[in-house]
C-alpha cells in the first residue's frame, strides 16, 4: 500500500460537501486535489444565493466537529432556529418548538457563506492544491484518466489520481459518465413543485419576523418560508406546482401583489411592493429533483458523495447535513479498513444507500408537512403527545424530526422507529375508544336503569 | 403548417424500432432521415447476433401490418412457437401450450433478420435517405440542432430537422442528452441477473429440439432457453445472477461440463462439448436493463421511442413488441391530430408511458414464473383452469399471457384485468373451501348419528 501522502485524491467539486471532503482527505494526509467548473466563489460579489438557505444540523455539526470548526462556524455563520413560526392565513401565528425544552435549534446559513469559510480553511493544508475554472469534461474508467477543460487558459488537461470522488452536486458531471457504466442503477425524479427565492432585506422593514423561527406560510398546495441571515435580512422561498408559477409570477403586477397580499398578508407588510416586483420580474421559478444511485461507486476508484449521490428535495433541511454525514462515514470507513481504500470505497455504498434512499423519503413527506400538516389541529396534537412521550421516556420516545435533526442515528433507523411509534399511538388510541365506548354504555345501561 | 413532404423528419437508430418508425413516416409523406451510427447490418457477416432472439407476437404483427409486411415476415423469417417445453432436471419433458386451441403462437425470429428485411423495405421509400456510420455526438434542443461524427469520412455534419425521433435503443444517445434537461424523469435498474448466449447448430446434432416450441430448462434461481431459427438451428440463452457467470464460465472445462451436464443434461446430449466450450471461451455474459422515462419527448420536436424510451427486461417476449406497437401509436396520433406534430408528439408521452410501465413490471415477473413457476404442480393448474375459463367465456377471461402475446389490449389494461382475475379466483376458492368444510362437517355429524 502506498503511504497515505502518495495517494493521489482528486476531488471534483468545490461546494460544502467537496470541500469538507477535501478537509478530511486532507487531515489524514493524503494529496489532495480540488477541481471546480466554476470561478472561486469568494470572488463573486452578488448577494443572490444559489440556492435556499441551509438548516445545518446535528449531522452536519458532527462532521464539523471532526474538524475542529463545528463551533466556528456556528457563532461566526449560522443564526439559530428554535422552532416553526406558522403564519395562519388571517395574520394569527403560533409557534411549534423543535424541542421540548426549547433548547435544541436549527442553524440557518447561507450556502454561499459557508462554502467560502470551509475554503478558506481548506486553503491553508500544504497537502490541498485547489483548481477553479477546471470543467470536467471526460472521464476514463479503465485507465483513470479525468480531462478538464480549463476555461481561463482555454485549454485541457490530463490528470490520472488513485481515487476519484464526485461532490459535484444534483446535476454531476462524474455520475453523468458513470451512468454509462454496467451495473449502474440510477433514477432522477422531478418533483412537481418547483421554488421562487425571494430576499427580505433587513433595511427595507420597520418591522421584522420574529427571530429564532423558522417562518412558514403554509397554504396547503403551497407554501412560503423564510429563514433568518446573520445581518438580520431574511431568505424566502414560495414553493408550489410548476405549472402555477406562470399564472402568478408573469402575470400584471397589481394581479401579482393581489395574490401575495391575499394569501401572505402579514409578509407583505415587511416588504416594499417595488421591491418584491423587481425580484418577480428579475428572478425565475426552479425544479426540485431527487437522486438516487445504487451504488455511488463503479470499480474500485470512483465515488460519488453528497448531492450527487443522492439529492433529495430540501424540505427536511437534510441535503446538506446528509452530505457532510457522508464525510464521517468515509472518514470511519478510512479508520475502520485501516486505510484500505479499494475497500473503503466500496463499502462506502453498502454503508450509506439505504439511509440515503430513507432520508429521501422522509423529504418528500415533509413537503406535505410544512405546507399542509403543521396548519392542522390533529398536527398540534400529536406533537404535544410526542412531546409528553420524549419527557417521560427520553431514550426511547424520540419523536422523528428530532431523531433526523438532532441526533446521528442511521436515517432508516429513524423511519423505523417513527413507524413504530405510529403502531403505538394508534393502538393506544384504540385501546383508549374502546375503554371508552364500555364506560359509556355501561354508565347509560346504569342511568337508565335508575330512572 | 407544413405539407408533410417539406417536414424534415430525424430518425436516430436503424434497429427494427428505428427502420419501422422510419417505414411509418414515409408512408406518411414525411421528408424522413435516418441516422444509425454503425455500418449497414446487412454488411455484417458475422452469424451471432447482438442479443436474443425476438419473440414477435400480435402487437408487432398489428404494426407490421400497417404497412403490408405482416404475412412476408411470418412466412419468410419466423418460426411458429405454440407453446412451452419445459425440461426438468432429469430429463423429463412436457409442453405448455399458449393457446387452449393450439392456433395461436410467437414468432421466433433473429432480430438481424428482421431489422435488414426492414432496412431493405425502407431504402425503396423515395422520401427516405439512410445513414449509417452517423454516430450522433451533440444535441442542442432550443437550436434544434443535431450533430453526427461521420465515422467513414472523419468529419462532422449538423443538420437542423423539425422532429427528432430517437429510436436507438436501451443505451440511447438522444436520451443521454435528454438527462440533463429540466422535469425529464429517467431511471436506469440494472437486474442482479444476466444473459449468456449459446448457438446450437442444427448441422451440429443428429438428434435436435422438438420443433414448434420455446423451450425452458427452469433451475429455479436460473434457466436455459432456446429459441428455434427459420435454418433448423437453436439461439439458446442461459440467465442467472451475473455474480454466479464467472463461478461457472470461467471455472475448468471439466467443471463447466459438469455444471451443463448436471443442470441440461438433455441439453448437452444435443450439442458438442467442444461446440460448448468454445462458445463459453469467446463469449461473455451480458447485463440486462430496464429503462423508464416521463416524459418520451422534449419540448415539442424530440420523442423517444422503443427500447430508448422504456427497455424492458427480455423474458415476456414484448420489447420489440412494444417498440413497434409505439409506431402503431404514434400512426393513430398523426391521425387523430390531422398530423399536428406538436400535439403528437406532446400526447404520445400521455398515452403510452403507463402501458409501457405496465409491460415492464409483467416483464420482471415473467422471470421469475419462465425460470420457476412453470415447474411448480399450483402453476399448471392454474393455467388449465384459466384455459376452461378461457373456454367458456372467451371475450371476458383473457388469461394474461394470451392478452400480452396475442391482443393489442393495452398493457395496463391486460395487467388490470389480471388482478381482477386473480381475485376471483381467490373468491372461488375460499368459497369453495367453506362449502367443502360444511359439507364434510354435515357428512360426519349424520355419519356420527347413523353409528
Amino acid at each position: 500500500m502506498f503511504t497515505h501522502s502518495r495517494v493521489k485524491i482528486a476531488i471534483i467539486g468545490a461546494g460544502p460537501v467537496g470541500s469538507l471532503c477535501a478537509c478530511f482527505m486532507a487531515e489524514n494526509g493524503y494529496d489532495v486535489t480540488v477541481y471546480e467548473s466554476r470561478t472561486d466563489i469568494r470572488l463573486d460579489k452578488s448577494t443572490s444565493g444559489r440556492s435556499i438557505n441551509l438548516a445545518l444540523s446535528e449531522r452536519g455539526i458532527n462532521a464539523l466537529r471532526f474538524i475542529g470548526l463545528d463551533n466556528i462556524v456556528i457563532e461566526e455563520l449560522t443564526e439559530p432556529m428554535y422552532g416553526r413560526m406558522i403564519h395562519s392565513i388571517d395574520g394569527h401565528t403560533y409557534s411549534i418548538m423543535y424541542d421540548i425544552n426549547k433548547s435544541k435549534c436549527l442553524y440557518s446559513v447561507s450556502r454561499k457563506e459557508l462554502n467560502a469559510f470551509l475554503l478558506t480553511k481548506l486553503e491553508k493544508y500544504p497537502n490541498v492544491k485547489l483548481n477553479f475554472s477546471h470543467k470536467l469534461v471526460d472521464v476514463d474508467f479503465n485507465a483513470k484518466l479525468l480531462t478538464f477543460q480549463k476555461s481561463l487558459e482555454n485549454q485541457q488537461q490530463t490528470v490520472k489520481p488513485d481515487v476519484i470522488i464526485g461532490c459535484d452536486g444534483a446535476h454531476s458531471v462524474v455520475r453523468k459518465h458513470m451512468i454509462r457504466q454496467p451495473m449502474f442503477n440510477f433514477s432522477q425524479t422531478y418533483i412537481d413543485h418547483g421554488y421562487f427565492e425571494i430576499s427580505l432585506p433587513s433595511a427595507a422593514t420597520k418591522d421584522t419576523l420574529a427571530p429564532g423561527h423558522l417562518h412558514i406560510w403554509p397554504r396547503s398546495t403551497f407554501m412560503l418560508i423564510a429563514l433568518p441571515n446573520k445581518d438580520k435580512s431574511w431568505t424566502c422561498t414560495l414553493f408550489m406546482p410548476m405549472d402555477q408559477f406562470p399564472l402568478i409570477l408573469e402575470s400584471e403586477n397589481e394581479d401579482i401583489l393581489r395574490f401575495f397580499n391575499e394569501y401572505f398578508k402579514d409578509f407583505m407588510d415587511l416588504i416594499q411592493p417595488e421591491h418584491l416586483l423587481n425580484q418577480v420580474t428579475n428572478g425565475k421559478a426552479r425544479t426540485l429533483i431527487s437522486i438516487k444511485c445504487n451504488p455511488y461507486h463503479v470499480n474500485d476508484n470512483f465515488l460519488l458523495m453528497g448531492d450527487a449521490a443522492h439529492a433529495i428535495v430540501p424540505f427536511y433541511g437534510q441535503g446538506m447535513n446528509a452530505g457532510f454525514e457522508d464525510c464521517t462515514i468515509l472518514n470511519q470507513l478510512l479508520e475502520e479498513y485501516d486505510h484500505d481504500l479499494k475497500n473503503v470505497i466500496k463499502t462506502f455504498s453498502l454503508r450509506r444507500i439505504e439511509d440515503a434512499e430513507a432520508i429521501s423519503d422522509l423529504a418528500f413527506y415533509n413537503y406535505i408537512e410544512m405546507r399542509d400538516l403543521v396548519a392542522r389541529k390533529s398536527f398540534l396534537w400529536r406533537k404535544k403527545l410526542d412531546n409528553i412521550l420524549n419527557k417521560w421516556f427520553p431514550q426511547t420516545w424520540i419523536p422523528l424530526h428530532s431523531s433526523v435533526s438532532f441526533t446521528t442515528i442511521g436515517y432508516k433507523q429513524c423511519k423505523l422507529d417513527n413507524q413504530w411509534q405510529d403502531q403505538i399511538l394508534f393502538r393506544m388510541f384504540i385501546l383508549f375508544a374502546t375503554f371508552f365506548s364500555i364506560s359509556l354504555y355501561f354508565f347509560a345501561s346504569i342511568m337508565s336503569k335508575s330512572l
